[in-house]
């Protein structure tokens, strides 16, 4: 069994853009909106400046309290659209519920959607044209590159379809001539599904969901599962009960997560070379 | 085993269609846009205007030479766009090699996007919202729920992954809860997926692909293919030998066919009450 270390592979990855960006002498600026104070938010936005800083983008958060309108945060997306210094623009969700995440992603200049979640992007990924990949899906697709997987003809299965994970990925793996099964909570006998898959992809967000009568000997297993109990990470995966069966394995922590937050960067690369 | 008779279908559905256009006076008018001279696309055309003329449509088609700019098709759908007795456009496909098909879709008004496949109308499907679904999509739907046949839960397989079948039906599908597996051309073992299929739907273009060890007994076939053989018309399904395994399928002619043309109607009606 071969551990998909997304850790490492990430660590070599920010040296890569730090000496790209610093050698083209690229001019990165990435813009973070936070509303209000989630505290698992504070944490994701805090990584996300501090790998961003580090390669040497300049990162800006603009914190915007919880009770902000909806119109105050149009006006902030409008300003940085047009902001020639501002490459990249985040918008951390979750959002207030009186804020509409899908009209602010909307307001955002498809060539600064860095997560790449906008209809224009979303649209290029369903016709297979070039486009700026979510960056989860980009992560888990570099990191099976990085270890020589071929996507190519493999049976995937995913389980989850959040239109961050689960159906933009569906859709990329597909254009890579993967066939995919997509699986969510009405998913009639999973298991009959899951220990089919040469890739089995959970993004469900629920401890030890993946047992080892639900994978096939030699599957190939990513967890994007990020589940918190009693202050421990714990992934989708049970993951001492599957490792023994898996070919390769992404490890929580360690896998999924810290290549998504390199894919940010990667992302703003990519945006800056198509302007 | 039953047959989902979509022309028996489309036939009610056309004479409903009528009444209400006449009942409640709807001014409606479908504008097709016709490139050069391709048979099949003639006989498309024709049908399209036989029908929607039957139901009360002012229909017309745009006849323009092979040898047309992409610029004069632009110019022509800008004024689609702006006559206000024109409620759906219709791009008829194929178009010759120097026209760029979806460049000219892009030019369609969604609020005209009778077909379903502009970026907006996809996105909408995508984030599971109110959209125009694409006609062949509409058609298979709607003739599953005219049958009572639940789609909930259902594990279903599609073959063929084009943009205007396959891939939009994974997204209408998937919305409705059932579990989708997308099949192509690079699919290993296709056999072993599509029989665990519940409801099997096949868009491949190849005459008798789909046999008796392919499918599971019981089976709901939807057959999208139109195969035209030495002046006959054949589907996907080797219907002889799996007609007897299924518990509802779709002839070739007279199932999927006749319900996508009744679904240009059934989206014009749509777009009409949506303006």
């Amino acid at each position: 069994m071969i551990i998909l270390d997304g850790k490492k592979y990430r660590d070599e990855l920010l040296e890569r853009y730090k000496e790209t960006i610093s050698k083209e002498k690229l001019s990165l600026g990435l813009s973070i909106i936070l509303i209000g104070n989630n505290s698992a938010s504070e944490v994701y936005v805090k990584n996300k400046v501090k790998y961003s800083t580090y390669v040497g983008i300049n990162t800006q958060i603009h914190r915007l309290s919880e009770d902000v309108t909806l119109q105050e945060v149009l006006k902030l997306i409008d300003k940085l659209n047009s902001d020639s210094s501002i490459n990249g623009i985040i918008l951390q969700s979750p959002v207030p519920h009186h804020i509409d995440f899908d009209s602010c992603i909307a307001a955002i200049s498809p060539k600064k959607d860095v997560d790449g979640i906008s209809a224009s992007n979303i649209f290029s990924l369903y016709q297979n044209k070039k486009t700026i990949l979510p960056c989860t899906v980009k992560g888990i697709i570099k990191l099976l590159e990085h270890y020589n997987i071929d996507i190519e003809g493999k049976n995937i299965t995913i389980i989850g379809r959040s239109e961050i994970v689960g159906k933009p990925l569906a859709l990329a793996l597909n254009n890579r001539n993967a066939t995919v099964t997509l699986c969510h909570s009405k998913t009639k006998n999973i298991k009959d599904i899951t220990s089919k898959a040469d890739i089995l992809i959970s993004a469900v967000g629920k401890a030890n969901f993946i047992t080892n009568d639900m994978v096939k000997e030699g599957f190939i297993g990513i967890d994007v599962g990020i589940n918190h109990i009693n202050g421990r990470l714990y992934g989708d995966f049970n993951y001492e009960e599957v490792k023994d069966l898996a070919s390769y394995i992404t490890p929580v922590p360690g896998g999924v997560g810290p290549m998504t937050i390199a894919m940010i960067i990667d992302n703003l690369i990519e945006l800056k070379r198509m302007e």
